[in-house]
């Protein structure tokens, strides 16, 4: 593993790192904010959206100020493998850069697209051994794609998140174009092993939701097609730990990122720090 | 003029522009950012450094909440005039993403490298049009290239701006590579011309400076060669509004801009509302 970059922000060091995932079989980039802070850290994951990698949310995201005043590592995975070696398609939204926080089962993508096992598993592991002194409570949160993944792992792991939290995610992929690509081609036909993916089949299964925040701005112009959140919201209806919040003006960029990280980051620390 | 994009932002929007530049002779877009205050708008302007365009500050800079929380419109225009039928270089820092914020009077550059003249003048008149209450105040503030063109334009136009700032300057042009192939090939042969564009020339020939601050990263890979501060703090030595501050840790990123902007956006609040 090769540290790659290192940016004093804020104190704390934006650190970027390169190595070779054997989960993935391909080179990888990761980027980890460490604060400066000498107290525990507890460790917070970004996943970013499609055609994201590890560099959009440590430039653009602006939450190196928060996590140092909290006092929180944050890291931020790739979106899918790399390489010329890699199963790719002609499509923005599915291949690299489009991987979906899941473990592919169907050729050309399963040899590679393990993203779910790699996060949860080996990426887990180096991440933690960075990191001076871990507190042991992680957190995960994520945009569009992204905020897919953060609630499906975070409740495929519950035992593990101390809260989950999303900037516009794909809430019922089974239902919207995006997700529907992404699983035919990475899970197959069947549809029944698509619910094991989707974050709202996944709640639905949930008898006590752990603590989760949902921002959606009300201009994003992929709300009304991919972002559905009508059954997400039945769903949550009896779960008093799920907050949805429609930000009204704000559409699907950064700058929509930008403006509520802070309100997530204390979010996330209250549950981390409880 | 055309509004190309907007998006809201910390209440406010993040606007960018298109419009023909009669003075550069050019197409040209530039980019606003209007917080959501009622009161009357200060204006401050964003100078970038080489090989940027009026995107990096605006996603990069992280200024969004304390121009929303101060109620300050900041404005970036990009770095030199643009397009096929502008005189260029194969070399990224002369040309077309480097134009210094000079007036230029060699050739090939003349025709369209009028920099200073396009933000003192049509830029101004277009800016101060979209903005809805305009306070009358501005300041100027820039990165690297742009810190120079801050410090230059600021103290041609002294009774205009009512404080400077600047990151990473580069406060002798006359001295350094960056300024002097510019200088050569934008002014010509003739150093003496070179003192009217040149920060600590100017500085030297003020009696009264204006308020400055100025914040460089002691890590920053530019320092010793093109970032040379000895004879501007010499000059600057009797000049009681003039700071200049070496920060420990920091490189010449935006990351060492968004930790340092709320200290510059707040200097230039104090004196815009003094």
């Amino acid at each position: 593993m090769e540290l790659i970059k290192c940016n004093k922000v804020f104190d704390g060091e934006q650190r970027k790192y390169r190595h070779y995932s054997d989960t993935l079989k391909s080179e990888m980039t990761f980027s980890l904010y460490l604060p400066a802070s000498e107290e525990p850290l507890p460790l917070v994951w970004w996943l970013s959206g499609l055609t994201c990698n590890d560099d959009n949310f440590s430039q653009k995201g602006g939450f190196q100020k928060y996590a140092a005043e909290l006092g929180l590592a944050v890291v931020m995975p790739d979106t899918s493998p790399r390489g010329e070696s890699v199963a790719d398609s002609q499509d923005w939204d599915l291949g690299q850069g489009a991987g979906f926080y899941l473990d592919a089962t169907e050729e050309p993508w399963r040899e590679n697209y393990q993203m779910a096992s790699y996060i949860l598993g080996e990426l887990s592991q180096i991440v933690k051994s960075l990191i001076p002194d871990f507190s042991g409570k992680e957190a995960v949160m994520g945009h569009s794609m992204g905020g897919h993944g953060a609630l499906v792992l975070g409740l495929k792991a519950e035992e593990r998140f101390s809260s989950i939290s999303a900037f516009a995610p794909i809430l019922t992929p089974s239902d919207v174009p995006w997700g529907q690509k992404a699983f035919r081609h990475y899970l197959g036909q069947d549809e029944k092993k698509w619910q094991e993916w989707d974050a709202t089949a996944l709640l639905s299964q949930t008898e006590k939701a752990p603590a989760i925040l949902v921002s959606q701005g009300d201009q994003d112009e992929f709300l009304t097609e991919q972002l559905v959140s009508t059954k997400f919201l039945t769903v949550s209806e009896n779960q008093p730990e799920v907050r949805y919040e429609l930000q009204s003006g704000y559409d699907h960029s950064y700058y929509f990122i930008a403006t509520f990280i802070e309100e997530h980051l204390k979010f996330h620390y209250q549950h981390l720090t409880n």
